[in-house]
């Protein structure tokens, strides 16, 4: 028999009076805005770099992008794929908050722009708890990262509306029961709109891309929706 | 030119006076602790099933399993591969504490074992700023993750003092420059002693296994070392 010891703990924010306000200023610009989370090396940046490149031409997207440290390697590589970047150290934060958004989005010519991905510190816990005035969450699961992750991090596969399943060209190497992951994700998250993709073959990325558009498109057409 | 917004925050706790505590009832017992890090899926379960099995008949193990949700997979399968395990649910919290970990020794017979192996939550930010009493900080990084990690999350690379390297099978499938990951890790801690290793091929465990018999050895010797 495992012993089992429950730790509760509540976390309360006023967070969420600022996120009230990023939304509006979102909303105000007709700005679709994103909070795209995953565990460190899931893929993020990666996405970010295909769905720049892919979105060129049909929508113009910033990013802003929370590290923990002084590095601006993400940034750098989303600025270069050619999206306006704005990057926060959080200093050793584990995760963004609403009055960090707040002080990028005034780095960020707001009317310039149609979708807003903010890429968060690489964690599984911390993040899923922070609202930041986004319009979705997104999660980039990965194939390598092991199929038992949403019965372990349940937090965050219940607080997101979309999920990518990423690196699925790894599928034939590691072990990955992708009925079992399903199972887990479906009982936290029923309605979980969910693409597997790669992004170094580029498999599956045009689904994500098309959906990424129409939420853009319908946000435009109904902002306070 | 990315724009930069740094935001610091200090984060101090009376935590490390019963880290302290926890130290002294290991040393009494003449118990060698660990404590394993990694971001979610880096296979630090898997690590310690190959450790445990290994170390049968050498030295007694327990597992102290930490995790955000109500899950035992993890202590399930540490006590199937032969270690005394305790499970902590940490209600949502994205790292373990030395109050949870002396909770914990209280489930255990210390004088029945000689390694103690702490699995913290899945997350390669917070943990590494908790002191738990255990005497070493072991990080497993993992190929698939990237090579960039330890510019990004400098924090948990700087504060370990050993260094696993799992799923080098998956070297030839994925972008991973390991000059670039070691330089990387050099810059932030010279002293590092790594162990390139696959839990799943079994290639490089030996070594880990013979350096964990020789740290036991070693504090055995010297508790107060």
């Amino acid at each position: 028999m495992v012993k089992q010891i429950p730790i509760v703990e509540n976390i309360l924010s006023a967070n969420d009076e600022i996120a009230v306000k990023n939304r509006r200023r979102l909303d105000e610009a007709g700005v679709y805005g994103i909070n795209l989370m995953a565990s460190p090396g899931a893929g993020k940046t990666s996405l970010l770099e295909q769905t720049i490149q892919r979105l060129s031409g049909r929508l113009r997207v910033a990013v802003i992008e929370g590290d923990t440290a002084a590095t601006s390697i993400d940034a750098e590589r989303t600025e270069k794929a050619g999206a306006a970047s704005v990057q926060i150290n959080t200093g050793g934060n584990c995760h963004l908050e609403a009055h960090m958004i707040g002080m990028a989005l005034d780095q960020l010519d707001l009317n310039a722009i149609d979708l807003l991905v903010v890429e968060n510190v690489g964690n599984l816990v911390c993040p899923a708890g922070w609202k930041l005035g986004t319009h979705r969450n997104v999660l980039v699961a990965s194939i390598p990262e092991g199929d038992d992750k949403p019965y372990k991090y349940p937090g965050m596969y219940h607080n997101v509306q979309t999920l990518v399943i990423n690196k699925i060209d790894l599928l034939p190497y590691v072990p990955f029961n992708m009925d079992f992951f399903q199972k887990g994700v479906a009982a936290l998250n029923a309605d979980l709109t969910t693409f597997p993709l790669s992004c170094a073959s580029g498999e599956g990325v045009d689904a994500w891309i098309d959906w990424l558009v129409s939420a853009v498109e319908a946000h435009r057409a109904n902002p306070a929706g």
